[in-house]
């Protein structure tokens, strides 16, 4: 949630222990902010879901916690408006902005629909609302930060309403709702589930175009939410009210491969932060670049000759 | 030099198009925060020095300029109250320090002797002094911010005298000596030059017995400056005034020997910033873990069987 801040797992490893493919064990475990010495064999195995060898250890960078926190959801005119608040939010609280999350009324429905007892900030559901949370160093006011901030957004025409949270237990109760969104969603249950990321520019198109191209396949409710600040959105397709996932199966294939057509034509990633795993091998042999594809098997030939370390995942298992 | 604040080189790229060894394009141009489609291709291109590849275009993360910024000298009792101001600095002014850079008074020793117009900021050269630079989102004060800084450094010991901007252009002049220092050094001549980078916490250590260490060498100037904010100092070894770097060319290897032993004890790195290149393939050698060292070999036979791509640059080249 904090990947807006603090950078993402692969930003906080310093270094590595893993045993490689032939039980050589890396002793990698440094802890410098800095280091040139040859090929970046930490970034290599971080993501490679343990094809490339097995990872024992790590050590991370780490941050002070900050010395006050707020939060607040602001209702947003549009995805458009979402985007422009970010950019005032970031000129206005620099590198104190935490996360910046965009949520859509679907979420909201299916938590009125499943978890009632989640409470919810608006009395009427908005279209699209984000939740921004905000960490400063002592002597700096999150609440006071906040007002200002939703103040400017609102004379702007970004914000339309808002809640500051006016206490740690409110802003614990902010972050229940966005992460019920989850357990959510399971309740209801998608017919299918994409974990995608996007030019932070060409999300407003993605969201503007994308509903109506599904629909041309069904009737669908859509549940768009995720880390606007990292142009990371979890774009979800559920049956309409009433239906059941089951009904649906056989559509599954072709809701994936139009929104992971858009996402690819857009220059996103159809796997944003969950990895290629074995579900996805299809896709990364769809949507990779050949020359990096050939690179990656290459990599995996010369480490790992006899193929042990977690066949097919990441690239296809070869006889 | 803002590494501290906005990351290195590796961390501000988003994606990389490169030539490959075997003549394919690479087309990995995207301008995702978060993609995990397969292995890392980027970051291992990324340090590779052109012995895996080409790269021929970069997208390339920006940050808006922050709306106000200060400079300040503050001399410091010793490295290890360097470190502490940092820590308090950091839980003062958060994600808002843009550099901490950390300055040996032989540095400006050979500014008054090699470029004597270069403007210093205290009548008599401190033992140890640090340059620190924040940049403030609007509606915040950076003058105010760093005086307070400065009191609460003086309180607590961390800092004996200071000098804060009082404009951008005795800002700018604070950096002028910053960026001069590395000129000084070359109208100086150093016998032995090395760029390092420790665990933070044990920087004090290593200025406390390097220079005892090397007296047993010979009589030296040692000019220590650097990064303190990332742990990566240039240590920088000199023939003793009025000598002359010829007369000791048989004496180098021994002191880059010493301090590469040293730091590489300390779990440091030999080559923080600048790379392996050809000077340093002996070091790689020495110095690094013999499995990440095998599987660098694995990855440039398998990525450029023919050895074609920078032969000799960080890897010895094979015959």
């Amino acid at each position: 949630m904090n990947v807006l801040r603090y950078g993402n797992a692969r930003d906080l490893c310093l270094g590595l222990e893993a045993v490689l493919p032939d039980g050589s064990i890396w002793h990698g475990l440094k802890r410098l902010r800095k280091d040139n010495t040859g090929y970046d064999l930490k970034n290599l195995l971080i993501g490679s879901e343990g094809t490339l060898g097995v990872i024992t250890a790590a050590s991370l960078k780490l941050f002070p916690r900050p010395a006050a926190e707020g939060a607040a959801f602001l209702t947003v005119p549009d995805p458009q408006a979402a985007l422009h608040l970010l950019a005032l939010a970031q000129a206005r609280l620099g590198g104190m902005i935490s996360a910046f999350e965009l949520i859509h009324r679907t979420g909201l429905d299916f938590l009125t629909e499943t978890m009632p007892s989640v409470r919810q900030p608006f009395a009427t559901p908005p279209e699209w609302m984000v939740l921004i949370d905000i960490g400063m160093p002592m002597g700096l006011d999150p609440t006071a930060a906040l007002e200002g901030l939703f103040a400017a957004a609102e004379a702007g025409g970004l914000a339309l309403d808002g809640v500051i949270a006016s206490s740690a237990a409110q802003r614990a109760s902010f972050w229940t709702l966005r992460e019920s969104l989850p357990e959510a969603n399971r309740r209801i249950g998608a017919v299918s589930s994409h974990d995608i990321s996007l030019p932070l520019s060409l999300i407003p198109e993605f969201l503007a175009t994308a509903p109506p191209a599904l629909a041309a396949l069904g009737d669908w409710r859509i549940n768009c939410f995720g880390h606007l600040g990292d142009g990371n959105l979890h774009y979800n397709v559920f049956p309409p009210r009433g239906g059941h996932r089951a009904a649906h199966e056989d559509q599954r294939a072709a809701i994936k491969t139009l929104v992971h057509d858009m996402v690819d034509a857009m220059g996103g990633s159809v796997s944003a932060e969950h990895g290629i795993g074995r579900l996805k091998v299809d896709d990364l042999e769809n949507y990779a670049d050949p020359a990096k594809l050939a690179a990656m098997r290459a990599i995996k030939s010369a480490l790992d000759p006899l193929g042990i370390m977690n066949p097919g995942a990441v690239l296809r298992a070869t006889p």
